[in-house]
């Protein structure tokens, strides 16, 4: 695969839109940034990501697991009990998702002092 | 300032939820990557992120720069030359362009092969 800092502008363009493409969207990167910590039921994926509605959650979960980001598995208790974790492939993202979050920390802090 | 490492996992999607909000929507990340090549005119940047239309260019523009992340220069030619360039604080958004973007150089050759 080729290095990235060789890339010319167009390439480093149509890449970005890649995996833009995939992670559309306010929400997808702090899902899977969960994700990324354990498993979690629906319920407490609406606890950890401050501010998104039910159903963009839905919608969201729905696209990253067409995107075999993430696996969706049922256990059929009672109430039925739907539980998300990330795949292999979703995993690929930690990376990208720590690199955001350092820039956010760092963001903050030039703003709050 | 901490590592991203230790964060908990509400700390973290703030701190990506900070980002995402200068980054939001689907085109500044690949601005503020062209612009961390070189300093580009708005036909130049026209060129360079494909399937951006006029009106979003410029109001992504006027966001990067509400947000000190690029700035631009009006140069008193005929025609006048608007002219843009990163900013160190912008800048400092590479290394994500750049994860973002291998990310993407994977992604594709997955699916392509």
């Amino acid at each position: 695969m080729e290095d990235v800092k060789l890339l010319t502008c167009n390439e480093k363009i149509r890449a970005i839109h890649d995996t833009m493409d995939v992670l559309s969207g306010k929400w997808k990167v702090s899902i899977i940034a969960c994700l990324c910590y354990k498993g979690m039921r629906y319920s407490e994926l609406m606890r950890q990501v401050p501010g998104i509605s039910g159903k963009m959650l839905s919608r969201e979960l729905k696209d990253l697991e067409m995107n075999k980001l993430i696996e969706r598995t049922v256990a059929h208790t009672k109430p039925v009990c739907v539980h998300y974790k990330i795949t292999p492939y979703g995993a690929s993202l930690k990376e990208l998702t720590e690199v955001i979050a350092t820039w956010g920390l760092k963001h903050r802090e030039l703003i709050t002092h």
